[in-house]
């Protein structure tokens, strides 16, 4: 067998195995990689492939990772994409930029240039060291993406009269209530058969400085409190200056509200900062690596059937749409990064465990609206300069842009993001494009009244109308995966599946790259090691 | 008296006091002011006061804001300031820089092109606005800063054999751990003196959620725990691809460790997010308000003597260093932004409160270590892209420069931040700065072992030695703030302070401008009453 060396993943694997994890994180700090990626630096595809050729499907991300890498290793390849841009789910809307859904609605942008909105993924955590290094490689730059901010708000209709929240208000309360009772629990000795006496007194100090405790452990009203939770009028300059403190929530009435469900969104390690995006879009990455395969991709095809035999792969497409003429393409081999939504319903010849795994993979919905403003009210009226507000109606986020802060003129936020099957979901995705958008600046206005006079334009895609995926993310059960993963990442004769749904990081692009990374390793090895 | 309007703050103060907080909360909404900022908006000041004059003391950003605004108002205004360069303690050292401490010593920067280090301020919180405001006025291009990093380290001496651990790890344990114990408190009803039967079901369901728990409230190792403190193997794509969950730290270990003493780093209102720097560096503002207040501002300038009678105020001031040929300055007013530690050492016609409240504060001590690396080992080793590691050595910080992200070559690093009077900071303090980079470095490297063998310059800035302010900032205690800020900040004849002395937001640029804008108002109001 071609040795293809050993990865730094596959020697922590062994460690682990043979060491435990104690050993495998000493071992991890030593190869400077004790960081959340599974990406273990650019890989090398060594041996001779020379006339070998490789059929990519689809110019998504896993595509264009798959054909850049197989390209640089020796590989004749070519890609086919069913768009007539590189991308797939990678993908900004700009001014002048038109969308069709299936059935044939079709949104002509409208917003001012240099404005876009991203339908698809809008953030890159800094884990996702698969997905960085494309984006370094490619030159695509960077900036941060904001996803806390203590000033934006969080909005319950059954709370408050509806009045929505600071996020730093309901933080700062939530950890203050939490600190006093746990200190009052521990204190008064009430959990002495857990707390040993000696962690008393240092938990004790850990709570009042965390939560803002005063010397009694209690958390009241003060200038202390004021410093985590906000202030009425903050401390300012000269004789003019004197700070007036303000009144924590009642513990009642913040349980009772709900709101602390959405203060730990920033501790998930996709959520976790820092985190990026393109400077102008996150389809930037799709550009960049689009150019980069320039004469690779054949734009604007439909593939019809996939056949192999022993000797290689043969691919039947047409032109779209209108365009029903049948061509062929032909390779030794193929990697097929069609969503199994679009999958499942192409003839294609590969054995029983593939088939049944691409059918048995439902795909999430979600829809995500774009409303363009004549003004940053966010950042002149409220303060939020990026980062998301929460609320309990059907579009759960309203996040503002992550750039151009403090900027004259206009802006585009992301006015609702629906996301997985709930009751709000089918009752917004039954709804036209134009009645969604209506919907987000009727549901919004209630937390921004600015809305209605500062409104321009405004987009919505939802991705089960999208024609080319028919749904957001592939949606993986416990279930499912344990029975149909393998079956689906398995090269099957001459074909292998690549994708964010042949990952364990669904809807993720670093799920797509580190799938495509995987697959043509296995890819290679097989072509090395049948030669 | 003349008609000055009446400003946003006072009529929420007024509104405040007659109908109480819960109506002004509804008025500051209505005025689009919820937010923390006690920046009304841009300042008017009304009225003719052609041919008064102001003399200016200090080209910082109070003197360079009171200048910029009396201007406008009609007044002829000059400023007199120590340095060669506007700005003050809002400054950035870069190559080819040079710097002279109190003692003679001088550094010369040697930083790569395009490298900065800020000395003093190095952060903007979203809820300054004055500040804010005067960088869109002065077109002044604004960046994230990042405060809280997930992926930094947390460090002590004492704990877990000196290894650093992530924030990510430390946060999530914390919480996961007081989560479940509350939990515990509660659902074996140890709190139903103060948890009511309603308010538990709903405290146990935000307990789970927000700290992690597995169903039986307990926080596990486990899948869901490793989304929130990180994985030992992350989750990947393809078949190389399952994940290996991470052990929490042992509770015991947590709790000693101290390590929890920085996790609440942003939940302060000045460390909150969203946060911003300048692009190239802190002392863009003071460049740009020094360019627009061109011909104004007449520099290396030591202010001698400050006298006053009923027609206006001459200040004596000679040339610097070498150059002590006494030149004079008169005007018909003075607004003195010199800081107290300063100004108590140069005779000054005042009486005795406002010599007495100059007399009486005294500064804090600082010291900042400006680190150059040949290569970015933080970012590409460590995955930490801008954020603070936490250490409870002398240094306290290391902060990772916020801009440039995934860029080749060097950086420049925040590699010591000493505030404040400590046993630390006074044997730090008595070293050259030639021994403070070397100590810096020391201490550093137990949490980044790539410091030797990357670092290329550095430079350190001990406050106490700059011979312009002998401190960072001014010390306020309550007592002495209740005894003497009124009558620091008090129109003395002709003579008013300003500075973020003048403030309560001390240390702050953000108090600086509020200062110099309060100043101005009243000086306004003084001249137009008393024409």
């Amino acid at each position: 067998m071609h040795n293809l060396g050993i990865s730094r993943r596959a020697l922590l694997n062994l460690i682990g195995t043979s060491a435990g994890s104690a050993v495998m994180y000493d071992a991890m700090l030593t190869l400077g990689y004790a960081a959340q990626s599974d990406f273990a630096g650019p890989i090398r595809l060594s041996g001779d492939v020379k006339g070998t050729s490789v059929l990519v499907l689809g110019a998504g991300l896993a595509g264009m990772t798959a054909a850049y890498e197989l390209r640089k290793a020796g590989y004749r390849v070519q890609i086919l994409e069913y768009n007539d841009r590189p991308g797939g789910r990678n993908w900004s809307l700009y001014g002048g930029d038109e969308y069709t859904e299936l059935g044939g609605a079709t949104q002509k942008v409208q917003f001012a240039k240099g404005l876009y909105f991203n339908p698809g993924p809008w953030r890159i955590p800094h884990g996702h060291q698969g997905l960085l290094h494309y984006c370094k490689l490619l030159n695509v730059p960077l900036e941060s993406f904001c996803q806390v901010n203590y000033e934006a708000y969080l909005h319950s209709a059954r709370a408050f009269g509806g009045r929505p929240r600071r996020f730093r208000e309901v933080s700062a309360d939530f950890n203050g209530n939490v600190a006093e009772l746990l200190a009052k629990a521990t204190s008064q000795n009430r959990l002495d058969d857990t707390v040993t006496a000696d962690e008393k007194d240092a938990l004790l100090q850990a709570l009042k400085e965390w939560g803002a405790l005063d010397k009694n452990y209690q958390y009241r009203k003060s200038d202390q409190v004021s410093e985590v939770r906000g202030y009425d009028v903050p401390p300012g300059g000269g004789l003019a200056s004197t700070p007036k403190d303000s009144d924590p929530i009642p513990f009642k009435q913040l349980v009772s509200s709900g709101l602390w469900s959405s203060i730990h969104s920033g501790q998930e390690i996709g959520h976790q900062s820092q985190i990026f995006q393109p400077i102008g879009g996150m389809g930037m990455i799709g550009k960049a690596f689009g150019a980069s395969l320039k004469g690779l991709i054949r734009y604007g095809c439909k593939v019809t059937k996939i056949v192999q035999d022993s000797n290689g792969v043969k691919v039947t497409y047409t032109g779209r749409p209108g365009d029903v003429q049948e061509k062929i393409a032909v390779a030794d081999w193929c990697v097929c990064t069609i969503p199994a939504s679009i999958l499942s319903q192409i003839p294609m010849a590969v054995g029983a465990p593939m088939r049944n795994a691409i059918n048995s993979l439902s795909y999430e919905a979600s829809i995500k609206v774009g409303l363009e403003f004549k003004r940053r009210f966010w950042e002149e009226d409220d303060h939020i300069y990026g980062g998301i507000s929460y609320t309990d109606q059907p579009i759960t986020n309203i996040s503002y842009p992550s750039t151009d802060y403090l900027h004259n003129g206009g802006g585009v936020i992301l006015g609702a993001y629906l996301y997985g099957d709930t009751p709000d979901s089918f009752e917004f995705a039954a709804m036209s494009a134009q009645d969604q958008v209506k919907e987000a600046l009727a549901q919004g206005e209630r937390i921004h009244p600015q809305y209605r006079k500062e409104f321009k334009s405004g987009v919505s895609v939802s991705w089960h109308r999208v024609p080319w995926t028919l749904g957001c993310a592939g949606h993986w059960t416990d279930e499912n995966r344990k029975k149909n993963y393998g079956n689906l990442c398995a090269i099957d004769g001459r074909i292998v599946l690549a994708g964010e749904h042949c990952s364990r990081l669904p809807a993720w692009q670093e799920g797509a790259v580190l799938s495509a990374l995987d697959t043509v390793q296995r890819l290679h090895e097989r072509v090395v090691n049948s030669r």
